[in-house]
């Protein structure tokens, strides 16, 4: 019935816009500012429409990370899929971290992480996080070759720099001015270049894969 | 005069009494539930005192934070001045961990970090999360020789261990059960032995400290 399908659609614009409403909440208040009045107040719309929709503020904030982490996921999946070396892999975590600058979208999450009082709350933003974690990992099977691979952890490694990555964002929405994030890039970039250099050297599988470098 | 330093004396237990209270309620209602009339609840007093004391309750949790702070940054510090090699570095990191799983203050750290709302919240928090900087950037100039500082900067290190660190805190609180901080740390620990027995290799300044490792 059109008539129905037209309320179905109406519904899910304004599902859409409550969660563009909290997430630009989220970014410019903070958690603790980001309460049912303030979300209505930012979109325009009366707060009882969260509740009705969404149950909760909390529920409603799950349901803004998980549209917004499936579509960045869907965006760098595709920039994982061109890895071939760690400092692409670098290059990619710059790039995601300056647009995070702009749009606020993983400081979002960080906020989300720290407020969720128990397990109940925490699983289901874990189990979103979880694609992320997935796709490094993906992109390090990608960039890391053979012998690197055998002594380094895919999964582990992909968490260490998952977490490291939440690290950053949160250190750095303290202060922007005084991140040293584009330092610690710059610092990972050197050390992928020269993990790169010694890694053929180091080679178990290749022994004539490049030659021995020389300090 | 007596009762003067008496007042002083039970101002500062009372400050004390509110600032473990405020640390309590932080670790187990999450940043969320830590309200004024939750935080009183907690300690047994009026919540007039929390605004009398310290004006506002995102002035007491930063207080908080610089007692708590102190008190570990002192006795890290300690640990950190025996730190001879990588893989002592990634034992205190994981002894620290363990410690923050049943204390929960690295965990109210980053609940406080996310909750704050701007530049002005946001620096009087990264003045004292420095100290942690500057304490694994000691610990990691101990740690390292001399081939591996030169190419890797020890302030952006330290700041992208001490990231790491914040991340695998934020992560591992989603649910407890569910964290890899474990594995990471065995990953880490695989890697620093790894390091230590490539470094004399790669020597620049002492050829001959060590034989050069046999692939």
């Amino acid at each position: 019935m059109t008539a129905g399908r037209s309320m179905a659609r109406q519904g899910s614009e304004t599902r859409e816009r409550i969660v563009q409403a909290a997430l630009a909440t989220l970014r410019e208040e903070g958690f603790a500012g980001t309460t049912a009045r303030a979300i209505a107040r930012h979109g325009g719309f009366n707060q009882a429409l969260i509740f009705y929709h969404f149950g909760s503020v909390p529920g409603l904030l799950l349901e803004a990370f998980r549209s917004m982490s499936s579509e960045q996921v869907a965006r760098y999946r595709a920039a994982a899929g061109e890895v071939s070396s760690l400092s692409d892999l670098v290059g990619i975590a710059r790039r995601l971290h300056d647009e995070d600058l702009r749009s606020g979208a993983i400081t979002a999450v960080t906020q989300l992480m720290a407020a969720a009082s128990g397990p109940e709350e925490g699983r289901p933003i874990l189990d979103r996080f979880d694609e992320w974690i997935s796709l490094v990992q993906e992109a390090l099977g990608r960039a890391v070759g053979g012998p690197l691979a055998a002594v380094v952890p895919a999964r582990e490694a992909a968490y260490a720099i998952a977490a490291m990555f939440l690290g950053i964002e949160l250190l750095t929405r303290l202060d922007p001015e005084r991140s040293e994030a584009g330092a610690v890039f710059d610092m990972m970039a050197s050390m992928a270049r020269l993990i790169e250099q010694f890694t053929p050297s180091m080679s178990l599988e290749d022994p004539a894969a490049g030659s021995p470098a020389t300090p």
